[in-house]
């Protein structure tokens, strides 16, 4: 077994899922966790709550050596997988007065009545091993037929996944099933287009396995990860050539974390300096801040924020003259500017933020296109300001507005 | 084939599905289309760019009706959907010329030269149809085996959601392959608990399907279906439910939305009554307002927001006296309510909608606990304030106070 690769199937029970109600995390996340321990994971299978359907699933994947569900093991009529497990193991279900006397504790701690429909859930096979679940009343089953392992789990993300981490990856741990380990850091790399990456991890050593993802926010996830048996030397390739991929990144100078989102590594390095921000804004309609307000404590580095829509409130509360505004126009570096000082003044901030834009769809000119955003960052008493012109529609213009001038921040912070 | 169900599977292509490091949401996209055409969607499966995989994967679901697959149809060593196909059809591939030229034109569009690499996305299926890709290099593959349709994908959403609308779904609906269609309404619905909801609806007719789903954003999602051939029939059953329910909800006085979200109901409601709103916040960090301006256009009804984290800011922007926070605390009704009356004078809006409240996970007292909020909407120089204790984590409880503010507003607005 030690020889070959140990392999695994995700069996997803239910038919919101077929019928596209519902979309299937527990597969990606099992898998997450899986991976980590050196097993090859070689089918997704999502499948109706229908009886007949769930047995013909444990049979399309019977040559998996470890096979997990989720779902299925409500109170409900719905709920089939214990029953379709049994049928296919050729077993009988049996009515577990332990297993009861559990459920009934759990009710009686929420101090509800439990209803009669749970008994469903009280329902066992002999030789198994009851999973736990603190979470919700659908106890999960271990059973291990022929050397083959088999984890029933429910649906809920909230019951399957302290489960998972509980019970079943140390039972996988414990057992001849744990394959090669795999090591792997991730970054994230801001502002690069894919044939430039291409480029970048043209001559790196390829001992390693790279990844890369694609991501909505508008960066890229580099994974970069060795599966062996021996930890340090996986440690010492991975990190190696995670440095040769840092390095080629510096010289050309893209921006990267050590997989910290933007807004959290901006928090931190406002902590460091002990320096507050402030900002004003004219495109994000607030999202700046609500990125930064995500993350618990940020009232300690962040004093507050002005959206201002209409010329008059840019006129009346960040003080910006009518004069300025008709020169150069609402989204222009000279509004940036301005704004970006008299926030900070407003909200008495360490650091003061201005950003104009045009989200679009439309107020765009030939002069002034849709995307073109300028900001200014105050700081130390002096200005740094930056014109972008994005590409995409409103939600990816806001977004990679607020990712520049993270960045940007972010650089400024740590020149000092 | 007219009088059994018609069924489908579909299988997505990729390693990084099965190593979850992406999440598959092709197989619930494509499921919504096919069961709106009353076809019955058997299994997703997803599995790994290699071939003998891939070969299985064709076998494991050869009683469906209808198979569609994602993915691996790119120009690398890893693309091998065509392959397995051509391999699993007992099939050879051969390099297209037209397809070439297709491809070659492209690139010629876009102004680049074409790699070699992408003489492997020539390559095609004797007997086959290709499915044009206007949104990538990748073109679809359309056969019919002995009466099973098979259409091959590529990957990207964006790629291959325009493929089905045009390709797919016009072919299944061209052949005998359509089963009956469903006819489906969807409801959202606030601020309802899962047993409250069995209450509501346990005296509805059971004549149609109906599913409900609980959203991450806080509300119940009620999808009342039925499938069959006669429309009419269908329409009228289905809507004579949904009204029952309505009326239901409407006795209970629990809100809903005919599947609008609330910031885009919120919208219509602002411009039919020709109003214009400002925000004051100090517990959701501008995502209130950024919710607003997620919608092209918003700057007709929304004309600007601030959000205030310092006490300090808060007594020189919104002008409110150190002494009502002093005596009323940060958190309260009074300062919502002098904050509501303030922002509008600041910005100049029809309407000013004041938020306080504490989001925690720190910063709750015994009296006044993380989660509490307080907000005052004013409109028609009339104040209407609003207490809510709201559970869980500091996003929930900032998306929580999102939705029950525009709850609020849209049924202010409704009373005029």
């Amino acid at each position: 077994m030690n020889d070959r690769q140990v392999t695994a199937s995700i069996i997803t029970v239910g038919s919101e899922i077929l019928k596209g109600k519902i979309i299937d995390f527990n597969s990606s996340n099992i898998s997450n966790y899986l991976i980590k321990l050196g097993i090859n994971v070689k089918y997704h299978l999502s499948v109706s709550d229908n009886i007949l359907d769930l047995i013909r699933a444990f049979k399309k994947i019977e040559k998996s050596d470890i096979v997990i569900t989720t779902g299925g093991l409500g109170p409900t009529d719905d709920d089939n997988t214990k029953k379709a497990f049994a049928e296919y193991l050729n077993k009988k279900l049996f009515f577990d007065e332990n297993l009861w006397k559990e459920l009934k504790k759990y009710y009686f701690i929420k101090r509800e009545n439990i209803p009669e429909s749970n008994k469903k859930q009280a329902m066992n096979i002999k030789g198994s091993e009851i999973i736990e679940n603190k979470n919700g009343t659908a106890p999960g089953l271990f059973y291990n037929y022929n050397g083959k392992y088999y984890f029933l789990l429910p649906g809920p993300p909230r019951e399957n996944i302290p489960m998972l981490k509980k019970f079943v990856i140390k039972k996988l741990k414990s057992k001849k099933y744990t394959g090669n380990p795999l090591y792997e850091k991730i970054i994230k790399i801001y502002g690069l287009g894919e044939s430039n990456l291409a480029d970048i991890l043209k001559n790196i050593n390829k001992n390693c396995e790279i990844g890369y993802y694609f991501k909505r926010e508008g960066f890229i996830e580099l994974h970069i990860s060795k599966q062996g048996k021996n930890y340090t030397q996986l440690k010492e390739m991975v990190d190696r050539t995670l440095e040769e991929i840092k390095n080629k990144l510096d010289k050309k100078k893209i921006f990267y974390t050590d997989n910290y989102n933007l807004n959290k590594l901006l928090f931190l390095k406002l902590k460091e300096s002990s320096r507050t921000v402030s900002i004003a804004d004219t495109i994000c309609g607030g999202k700046i801040s609500s990125k930064i307000v995500e993350i618990p404590g940020s009232s300690k580095v962040f004093t507050g924020s002005i959206v201002a829509y209409s010329n008059n409130s840019k006129i009346e509360i960040l003080d910006i003259s009518q004069e300025i505004i008709k020169e150069h126009g609402a989204v222009s570096e000279k509004v940036s500017r301005e704004m970006a000082a008299n926030v900070r003044n407003v909200f008495d901030s360490d650091i003061g933020a201005g950003i104009t834009g045009i989200a679009g769809p439309n107020g765009g000119t030939e002069e002034k296109p849709v995307g073109l955003v300028y900001f200014t960052i105050n700081i130390d008493d002096k200005n740094y300001s930056f014109k972008r012109e994005f590409i995409g529609d409103r939600k990816r213009i806001i977004n990679k507005t607020i990712n520049s001038l993270f960045i940007e921040l972010i650089k400024l912070l740590d020149k000092k």
